[in-house]
C-alpha cells in the first residue's frame, strides 16, 4: 500500500469577522501534481495507493474521473494552525511514502490589532530607563493591554496597528514524525540570482529532511510559462516550463527516486 | 437609456509579493442582484439599459446567457484605491440612474510592515518628554523608517508590526457625481440589537444618500439563510431570507422607487 500526501492553496488567518491575512496561492501546481500521481500510478496499473489531498478554502479543485476518485481523501483547512494540526495527525497516523508539499502557508498570524494612537499612548505611559526601554516597547509592541476583540468587526474609525506573530513550521513536522517518507519541498523567492535560489532551496532540503525542492521565482508563475528548477542533492535535475509539465516532473523523478517506476 | 451599476465581492489589499490583506465576501448577493436586474427589467420588455458590474479577483462570477450578456460590462478591480477609481471615473463619465454598492472595500490598506524589534529600538531613539511623547510615538508608528520593502517578500524571520492607515471612502463619491443616482447602500455588522442596525443603517444612509439600505448581520450569511432587513426613509419595507430573494426584493424595490415598474 501505497500513501501519498499533497497540500496546495494559499492559508488564510483571521484578522477580524470580515478580515484575513492570506497569502497568495491558486493551488493549480498542486492540483496537477495529484493529476500526475492519477496518471502515472494508473499507467504503471497500480491500484494499492491512496492519496490524502489536503487543500484550503481558496485552493483550485478540478474535478476527478469516476476512476481516480476512489483514490482521493480531501482534507480541507484553513490558517497555518491548521495545517500543521492535520499535518501531524496525518504523518502520526499514516506512513506516508511521499509527500508534495506545495501549499502556502503564512508563516505570520494575527497577535493582535490595536488602534495607532491607543498604542502610541500605552508606550509613553511606560517607565523608561536607558537600558530597559527597548524590552518594554517591544514587549507592549507584542502585547498591547489596548487591543481589539478579533471575534468582533474591527472599527474603522482609527489607523491600525497590527501584530503578527510567528506560526510553527509545518514542513519539518514531515519527516520527525515519518523519517522514510520522500519529501517533496517548495521555495518562492523574487528577484534572486539563480545561484542564490539553489543554495536557499538547498538549505530548505538540509533543514527539513527534503529529498527534492522545486524552487522558483515570483513573476514565473504564470500556467503556461511557470518555470523553475527541480533540485536534489544540491543539483539541478530538470528545468521543467508550464505548470502541467513541472508537476510531471516532479512526480515522475519522486517516483523514480522511490523505487516505484 | 438606463444605466446601472453594481459592485460586487471583497477587496485585497496588497501586503509585500505574496501576502494580502483581503476582506470576505463571496459576491454572490451582488451577482444575484445582476441576475434580478436583467430578469427584471427583460421581463419588462426594456432594452434600453446597460449595466457595468465592478468585480474583484475573488468575486462569484457566474454566467449569463446570450440573450443578457450584451447588456453587461465586466470591470475588474483589486484593491480599495482600484475601486475608488473606478467608481470616480464610471460616475463622473456616465449618468448612473440606480447604482447597487454591494462591495466589501477594505477600511484600510498597508501603510508599512517592520520588525518588532527594531520599531521597539527605533521608538527608544525618540527624544522623549512628557508632552511631545505620544504624538513623537505615533509618528513612529504610522511612518517608522525601519521598515520593509513591501514589493519584495518580507523576511519571516522575526515578528512584525503592520501598520495600516485608513482607505479612502468610495460611497460618498457616487452622489457627489451624480446626485440624481437611486443608491443601494449595504451595511453588515455583528451581534447588535435590530434597533441598533437600523439606527447606523440609516446613518449610512444619510451621510451617503443612500436611499435604500440593506442591513445584515454576520452569522446570517448562507446563501439559502442569509437575512436582513431593507430599510427606506429610517423604515424597514421588506425583510427577505435567502440571497436570490433578497436580490429581487432588492432590485424590485429600486425599479418602483426609480419609477421604472
Amino acid at each position: 500500500m501505497l500513501n501519498i500526501a499533497i497540500t496546495a492553496g494559499g492559508t488564510s488567518e483571521q484578522i477580524d469577522g470580515v478580515r484575513r491575512l492570506t497569502n497568495v496561492s491558486t493551488g493549480l501546481l498542486g492540483w496537477h501534481c495529484l493529476e500526475a500521481v492519477m496518471e502515472q500510478l494508473q499507467a504503471a496499473g497500480r491500484h494499492d495507493f491512496r492519496v490524502t489531498y489536503i487543500l484550503t478554502d481558496t485552493a483550485y479543485r478540478g474535478v476527478l474521473s469516476d476512476r481516480q476518485h476512489p483514490f482521493v481523501d480531501f482534507l480541507p483547512v484553513s490558517d497555518a494552525e491548521s495545517v500543521y494540526h492535520a499535518v501531524d495527525e496525518l504523518t502520526s497516523r499514516v506512513p506516508v511514502d511521499f509527500f508534495i508539499h506545495s501549499m502556502a502557508i503564512s508563516d505570520f498570524t494575527i497577535a493582535y490589532a490595536a488602534a495607532t494612537d491607543e498604542l502610541a499612548r500605552e508606550i509613553c505611559r511606560l517607565p523608561f530607563s536607558e537600558e530597559e526601554g527597548v524590552t518594554a516597547v517591544r514587549e507592549v509592541l507584542e502585547h498591547p493591554s489596548g487591543r481589539y476583540t478579533l471575534s468582533e468587526k474591527i472599527p474603522s474609525g482609527h489607523n491600525l496597528v497590527l501584530g503578527l506573530k510567528r506560526t510553527k513550521k509545518v514542513i519539518p513536522l514531515i519527516k520527525r514524525n515519518n523519517p522514510a517518507t520522500f519529501l517533496v519541498g517548495f521555495k518562492l523567492l523574487r528577484d534572486v540570482t539563480e545561484e542564490e535560489l539553489i543554495r536557499i532551496a538547498n538549505r530548505l532540503a538540509e533543514e527539513n529532511g527534503c529529498d527534492m525542492v522545486f524552487a522558483n521565482q515570483l513573476g514565473e508563475l504564470g500556467e503556461e510559462n511557470h518555470s523553475g528548477m527541480l533540485i536534489r542533492s544540491g543539483e539541478v535535475i530538470a528545468r521543467p516550463t508550464g505548470k502541467r509539465a513541472i508537476a510531471a516532473a516532479i512526480v515522475e523523478e519522486m517516483m523514480k527516486q522511490g523505487g516505484i517506476q
